[in-house]
C-alpha cells in the first residue's frame, strides 16, 4: 500500500483542511440560528431568467458551441458586457484586458500560481479573507500584513521582506465591503495603497467580489480605475482586478473575470489552457444573457433585501450588545466584524453560543495569516429574514453579557 | 510602469504558449480539410436531453441548489452514477472514491500540483498527451520516459531519477486509445507497469479519457480494476483513474472524475477547496441526468460514427499512402498516428501540406516531452464525413509522395 504522504510536493503540507470550512457544514443545522455562512440568499437567485436562458442557449444556433471546447480567454459576449461594465467604472479596458474565471476564487489561484515561488511575500489585510489564503498557501508564500490604518513606509515591507530572505510580490485586498469585515477602504487608503505598489513595484490584487452590494454611501473608485488615471491608461497599470458574478446572479454557476493589463491576461489565459482549458461555455452564455438582460434589476433586488437585513442586524446589536463589544457598520456586503474585549475568544465562545442560545457566527483567527484575531467573530446577515437576525442576535447579546460577566 | 516578468514565480517560464494549440487556432479555416483538432463532432452531442434536463433542473426543487455553492467534491448524484459504473468495471469504488473535477484535464492539474515539487520525476511515454505536460509542468518537474515495450529494469527508473537528483512521483499514461497515437496497452503491459509502480513504490495515473470510444475488440480492464485485483480493494491502490465526460456526452460542460483511495481523494477536495471551490452544480446535475437517462444510447450512436470515419481514415490511409509511411490502426479513439521515414520533419511538412493539399494535421514532436518525434503526424478522424476523409487523405498522400521523391 502506497504511502501518500511520500508521495505528496512539499505544498501539500499547507494544503491542509480549514477549520472554518468544517465548521460550516456542522452549523447548518435546521434548529441553528446561523450566522456562520457568507453566501447569498438562494430565494434571490433569478431562476426564471437562467431557466429561460439555457433554454434559449439549447434550441438556438449557439447550441453546439455551447457544449463544445472553446477558448480559454471566455466567452466574447460576456466579455463584452464586462467591458462596458469596466468602462462605465473609468477604466479603459477592451476585450483583450479581460479573462474569464471559474469565480474569483479561481482568480486567486491562478495569479498565486503565477506570481509565488516558494518564500515570497503577498501582503495582506489582517484579517483578510480566508479563501485567498487558501489559494496562495498551495504556491508556498510568506505574508506580511499590510497595515493602512498606519505610517508605514514603503520600504519597511521590502525590507522585512529581504530580512526573511524574500521578496514582495504583490498586495492583495478586497476595498469594498471586504470579508470579514464588511469595511472599504476611503479614497486616501486607496491612494496610499497605490503609492505603497508604486514604490516598491509590485502587483495589487483588488478582490472586487462585494463591490455590486451597496446599501448607502457614495460608490468609490476601483482601485484599478484610481491606477488607470494615476497610470494613464490599462496597459500602464499593476493592479489585477477580480469581480465575479457569485453575489449577485449566482455562486453556483462559477463565473467570474479578471481585468488588468494584457500581459499578465495572456499569461493567465495559458495557465486556465494548462489547468482546465476554459470555464464552462454554457454558464458563460447563461450569466452573458441574463446579465444583459436583468444584472440592474437583480443588483437593486437584491441590495433592497440585504439593506434591511443588515440594517436589522446593526439595530440588534445595538439593542443587545453588552458594553465593552464594538462591531463595524458597513455600508454593503454580508458581514458584521464583531470586536470583543481582548481577553475573550471567539472560538471557545462558539461552543457555547452553539450550545446555550444556538446561534452560530465564525470565529476571527480563521481570517488571519498569522492565527491570532482571536477576539474577533464574523456574522454574516444575507441569509435570514430580520426577526430571525434580532431574536439571533439578542441570544448572542444574552451569551455575551454572561461569558463577560464571568470573565469580570 | 510593472515589468511583469520580474512579478512572475520560476515556474511560470514552463507555462509557455503552446504550439500546436496556436496552431489550431489557424487551421480551422472553412477551406481546409483538418485532421488536426482533437474534439468531438458537435453534431452528435444530445442537445435535446441537455436541454431537458437544464428545464428540469431549473423549475423543479433543486433549482436553488443549482445556482448555489456548493460543495467541493461534487454533486451526489452523479457520483452515485460514477459509482455504479465503476463497480461495473470490477472496481469496489464507494462515494468517498469519486472527486468531481471540471474535465479530466483539471483532475491532471491537481495531481500534479498535490504530488510534484520542482525537479521531482513523472514517467510518461514518448509520445504523450500534450495536455498533461502542460498541467504538469507548472509544477517544474523533470520527465523521463516510460517504456513498456522493452524490458527496462523498474530501478533503472529510481537510478536515473537519483542521478539528476530527483525521485519519482508517478507515471502517467492513457491505457485506452491514447492521444495522440490511439494505441492501447496489452493487458501484459498493464501488468508491466503496475509492476514497475509496485517496485518504485509510486503512484499511477491512468487517463481514461477516450475509454467509451470503442469500435472493435475486447474491452481491456482498466489499470484501476486491475490494481484493486492485485491489492485487494480500491484502498490499497496507486492508481488514480481519470474519467471524462467529454468524449461521449459534452467537452464544454467541463465535468471528469477521479476514482482512486480515499487518502488523495480527500486532498484533492482540498486542493479543489482552495483553488475553485467547487465545479458548476448544475452542469453537474445535467450530466447526471443525461448520463442517467442515455449514456448507454449516446454512446452507441457516436460509437457508430466514429467506427464509420476511423473505417475510412484506414482504408484511404491504406489507398494513397506511398511505401515508408506507417500508421496505427486503433481499436478506438479519434487519432491515428502516422510514422513517417526518419529523416523528414512533420513540422516542415505541414506549411507545405497546408498550402498545396489545403489538408492540416498536428506534427508530431509536440508531443514529445524533449521535442523529438519529429518524422510523426497525428491525425483525427472525430469530425469528418467519410467521403471528406477520403479526399484529404488522397491529398495527403500526394504531398507525401512528392516529398518522398524529392528526398529519394
Amino acid at each position: 500500500m502506497l504511502d501518500w504522504e511520500k508521495i505528496y510536493a512539499t505544498r501539500a503540507k499547507r494544503m491542509g483542511a480549514s477549520e472554518i470550512r468544517e465548521l460550516l457544514k456542522l452549523l447548518d443545522q435546521p434548529d441553528i440560528i446561523s450566522f456562520a455562512g457568507g453566501i447569498p440568499d438562494p430565494a434571490l437567485f433569478p431562476n426564471e431568467a437562467f431557466q429561460a436562458a439555457y433554454n434559449d442557449i439549447l434550441s438556438g444556433p449557439e447550441a453546439g458551441q455551447a457544449l463544445q471546447y472553446s477558448v480559454s480567454e471566455g466567452y466574447p459576449r460576456l466579455r463584452e458586457w464586462i467591458v462596458k461594465r469596466m468602462r462605465a467604472r473609468g477604466i479603459d479596458a477592451d476585450l483583450g484586458n479581460i479573462f474569464i474565471t471559474s469565480g474569483s476564487q479561481q482568480a486567486l489561484d491562478y495569479l498565486g500560481k503565477l506570481m509565488l515561488s516558494p518564500g515570497d511575500t503577498a501582503l495582506v489585510s489582517w484579517p483578510t479573507y480566508l479563501g485567498a489564503l487558501q489559494a496562495f498557501n498551495a504556491y508556498e508564500p510568506r505574508y506580511d500584513r499590510l497595515d493602512l490604518s498606519r505610517n508605514v513606509e514603503p520600504q519597511a515591507y521590502a525590507a522585512a521582506a529581504e530580512r526573511a530572505g524574500s521578496r514582495v510580490k504583490f498586495a492583495y485586498l478586497s476595498a469594498d465591503f471586504a470579508n470579514p469585515t464588511g469595511e472599504s477602504l476611503t479614497p486616501m487608503e486607496r491612494e496610499k495603497l497605490l503609492d505603497i505598489a508604486d514604490a516598491l513595484d509590485i502587483a495589487v490584487i483588488e478582490d472586487a467580489a462585494y463591490r455590486a452590494l451597496r446599501y448607502e454611501g457614495e460608490r468609490q473608485k476601483t482601485l484599478l480605475a484610481m491606477d488607470c488615471e494615476r497610470s494613464g491608461g490599462i496597459e500602464n497599470t499593476r493592479t489585477l482586478y477580480c469581480g465575479s458574478f457569485s453575489k449577485t446572479l449566482s455562486p453556483g454557476l462559477r463565473v467570474g473575470w479578471v481585468c488588468a493589463a494584457t500581459p499578465i491576461i495572456k499569461r493567465l489565459v495559458l495557465a486556465k489552457q494548462a489547468a482546465d482549458l476554459h470555464s464552462p461555455t454554457i454558464n458563460q452564455m447563461a450569466i452573458a444573457r441574463v446579465a444583459e438582460a436583468d444584472f440592474e434589476d437583480q443588483a437593486e433586488k437584491i441590495n433592497t433585501v440585504y439593506r434591511e437585513r443588515r440594517d436589522a442586524m446593526l439595530k440588534a446589536l445595538s439593542d443587545y450588545m453588552p458594553a465593552g463589544v464594538d462591531w463595524t457598520r458597513p455600508e454593503g456586503g454580508m458581514f458584521v466584524w464583531l470586536t470583543l474585549p481582548e481577553s475573550m475568544d471567539a472560538a471557545a465562545l462558539l461552543p457555547v453560543s452553539l450550545k446555550t442560545a444556538k446561534v452560530a457566527f465564525v470565529p476571527g483567527n480563521a481570517f488571519y495569516a498569522d492565527g491570532s484575531g482571536r477576539n474577533h467573530l464574523r456574522l454574516s446577515f444575507s441569509c435570514s429574514a430580520p426577526e430571525v437576525i434580532d431574536e439571533g442576535i439578542r441570544r448572542l447579546g444574552a451569551v455575551l453579557t454572561e461569558e463577560l460577566a464571568a470573565v469580570a
